[in-house]
């Protein structure tokens, strides 16, 4: 008999077919209802057709259809969309693990300003926590709604925090440049992401103002004891499908050499499953980390200029998504916090 | 009749390749010789297909054979082999166009530092024109030895040279990423280039003292003025097999807004056939630039920080490379600048 | 001045930006009208940003106004769409290239079959010249509306035309299987064609009556002197941008070795610009032809079965598409063949 | 404690590395040894960074060292090495799983002619069971020796084998298109597989007396009750880092539409755990079986022919090779056969 029973809200994505995958072997789940407003009454092979030995169905996303018996409603949806389910579930005692956006900002003002509209349900903020398990797993035990850490903001607050709590880098200055696969989009369907616009092309957009960013500062102005970071985060759209790298580069308050970083990396994250550290001078790559729930993170002094240059690679739809999304609910439901994802990729 | 006799020595690589490709279609060239130790005696179309309708042969690199009655010779071969080439062919009268890195650096000890080697041929290095002709064709068209950028400097030098002589931007705290396509590393059979290597990663190396950094100081300071510029260069290998992107973080000193810096650009560049100037606020991409001459940029004020973010976009084994090369050789010899290089990619 | 004034009509997708980057360099051509119902009145470096230097502009696709003086049209357009204005242009006196599939077949009740619709200008089939030069140089000379060959055809054709003509192939039990890169499906926003969706991707589509293979089928009758060619015709799509590669099976009626086939090839195209056949026993590599309009073929006896596997691969942008669209108007037009298009790749 | 002790014999290629990958995660294994005579006494992490939290490490391939105790060893070895092997652990009381070639032929002259060589221990090659557990499950459960087979094999005799013992389609003029992502050459440092030379490329390869063949035709032969089939088997390189997809083309003796072929696979596959049978009509793709082990199946009739068009796709480095393996050894141990493989890719 499953601990857990679940629905997956809006699995016609990148994100929502990453969940299920995990889901599925998930010994101690038991999937309760995944929901399709387009593909309602299909079989979610007719999407995936890697579903196809599981005889899963798209239902339609009827909240009081679906909540009775549930502990846990994933929310895959688009922002915006997904505060308008958070409530009735939570409302019905179902718990949420949101993937969108929603809850991630504590203050409903910059969520207007980056999202452009006034926030859908500002009232459940207080309690939302963040979904980064490494840093606010106390928390999370507790939660009744997570909000999951984004995609680019994983890669960057990993190996920042520690390095910004334990005051080894400078707040200001700090530069982010990352670059993600494709299907960080999402499964959209719009020019910029078909094949041959993608292929051969390396480009960043977003440069100022991305959505991420607040999100990324709010975390790592946390970690600094809320002495303010103020960053330059330039995402890149890289000709891979799934991956992120994040480059960034700070001024170092320690050193000489790697030596004192890593320490305090090995301090924080030593005892963590799902974070490789890297020795000191060797760098992050994507490959070493697709498919899995792994943070890959490696810094690099420079003593020329006397910063550090620290690199992460995260799967996008794995840890930065859908296998964040299952850490946070193992730990909420006080399973092992591996559970269905201990995968080496 | 041809204008300009020429040969290539060490064509078997992908500059070689890339060289030929323009040469054989230059009206005013006529080939007399390509050089190969290891294919001496075969069909280049026995390395390169794309070469069998020309009947073009590789030989052994005799200088002896091979120099009277050249006018260029293009030295396409590792560094420190080159300038063993260089110094018999200038003494026949031969003037030289070297790809390699031997005489880029002015100061021999630095390249010393960074090529770990003294350098084979110190006594040229004062006449060595640099090969940019957007910044040096002045002097190039008196040259007898070239010594081309390389092409990260190449991606670097061209946005950022006139930014820093209009003082538009500091000289401190400038951090550049770049992402390079395969063939950056040259036709080099080894582990890290092999397509799974290669495919679905991105990743950082020679992130402190890579040997190009040396070569983008020293232009950068001399566009400054000999304001000292240091650097964080972070090149990244991204799974594309040609282009370089380059973004470029600086703290602005002029705005607010990119007008300033884009005037700049047209002042400097708005004749130049090879450098396409992007509208204010758009950034670069290396498909739009693919197999051609054309470098583009563009730049975008981060109000957030304070800085801007320069953005350009190149093709490694064209402007970076074997186009400019051959533009450079356009100058010396008095050719029209885009005689062979007038093709949008 | 220029000998040939032109018009593209429909140049928004990757047939007409292909059209546009050898057109731009056509020293013999003026371009007067390049037409988009969707972008009319934008600067052409709007949508593709290599045009910026040109300063090209999309006007409305307005037949009387362009027509006036002009000697070719090309015609990019969907299929059906491409009838619509052919019409008008001929009675006024403009020769027509058409890209699309409109006039290829003879017999409008196969169209109506393959495309599901009545043929849309029946009466002008007749005198539609089918468009590959290799083939129908004779009649191209003198024709005023030119059907281009498609992509698949043009890869299929080119290598069996000569074998079924010279009987040394079996009509009978001939299979192609074709892979091609994704920018053949053109510059379509659907999602089977982004990139998450095709990268790491290999599958077959069309696998029965795709609309091609009427096309190969005429055209081998044709050059089986009228016995009829009943073929298995396989598309698939490979995770690439440009290239066709196509492989061919069909029982040998010669040999031993590839000696007779290949002498065959080089009776028939010894001396045409754009065909490579490469030495017996080799085999074709799309990366050889990319950006060029060349053909290449091999071929190798399977002495186990005898079989002979015949293999091709083209740019299906170039020699399928708008290279051979311009190779076809140069020799409508008196022009060197070759003119603009003698780029290696 | 675990049921089964392992050695993964030659374990740093990508046949090794997605041994391992599975192998660790597999709750009824331990792993008593890694060998690789290179980097003997190196952690494997630092060949593999994705296995840096498993400590391994690679010990030098000492039979009398490593035998003691083992249950099973794996041979991820070179042809001709993987014999040598193969011997001294029989003798120990070590059952082996051999992922090489050298067990695969039941004949060792065409061993010789396809492998230029005389079989290393063709004494072993009685007992040596074809390790494809659809086919050969019952024999698998006694064997002491598993020629597991190749990865082309897999993907056509899977599709293939049912449909010739029920007679379906002919045995003669059968045709076989397939193509590989670039990892099933292996780990293999060679200028056909970097990347510049894969990208935008796809090529056919070993064209006549590929050594997949006779293993193919072998067991083909064998499922048609030993009327000999005889085939054209055309492999080709595809710019994809894993997978196989292979198209075969046969005459139908059965029909019309694909359902007498597709009620014979679920026959034969339908409780088969990692055979996927599309619906009638619809054909594989790689990309719905990457990074598991599953087979996807489709077929195709074309009424045009009377063929039929298979269509089969293949992770090949898990199902075609090292997850089969361990599908083998889960048969031979009696251990759940899907233990550690239930990934859904």
């Amino acid at each position: 008999m499953a601990d857990v029973r679940v629905a997956v809200f809006g699995a016609s994505g990148y994100s929502g077919e990453e969940l299920l995958r995990i889901l599925v072997k998930h010994s101690r789940v038991e999937i309760r209802a995944i929901t399709s407003r387009q593909y309602a009454g299909q079989a979610v092979a007719s999407v995936f057709p890697r579903f196809a030995e599981t005889g899963l169905q798209f239902v339609f996303p009827d909240v009081d259809a679906i909540a009775p018996g549930l502990d846990i409603a994933f929310l895959s949806l688009p922002h915006g969309l997904a505060s308008e389910y958070a409530r009735p579930l939570l409302d019905k005692g179902v718990k949420v693990v949101d993937i969108s956006a929603d809850f991630r900002l504590r203050d409903p003002s910059v969520y207007e300003r980056y999202y452009k509209g006034s926030h859908p349900a500002p009232e459940l903020l207080p309690e939302a926590v963040y979904g980064l398990p490494e840093i606010y797993r106390d928390q999370l035990r507790q939660a009744r709604l997570v909000a999951c850490a984004g995609c680019y903001p994983t890669s960057i607050i990993i190996p920042l925090a520690p390095l910004l709590a334990a005051d080894l880098i400078e707040t200001e200055g700090i530069v982010a440049c990352s670059m993600s696969g494709v299907s960080g989009a999402g499964r959209k369907v719009d020019l910029p992401y078909i094949f041959p616009e993608c292929n051969e092309s390396v480009r960043p957009y977003g440069v100022s103002g991305h959505r991420h960013l607040p999100e990324i500062e709010q975390e790592l102005t946390a970690a600094a004891g809320e002495r303010v970071v103020r960053m330059n985060f330039i995402p890149h759209l890289a000709p891979m499908s799934r991956g992120i790298h994040s480059t960034v580069i700070a001024r170092a308050k320690a050193g000489p050499g790697e030596g004192p970083f890593v320490d305090v990396w090995r301090q924080c994250y030593g005892d963590e499953p799902f974070i490789r550290i890297l020795p000191p001078g060797e760098l992050a790559d994507t490959k070493h980390v697709a498919y899995s729930n792994m943070a890959e993170v490696g810094i690099r002094c420079d003593p020329h200029t006397g910063n550090v240059v620290i690199s992460s690679a995260i799967d996008n739809l794995t840890k930065c998504a859908s296998g964040q999304a299952v850490q946070c609910m193992n730990v909420l439901c006080g399973l092992p916090e591996t559970a269905a994802l201990d995968i080496l990729g």
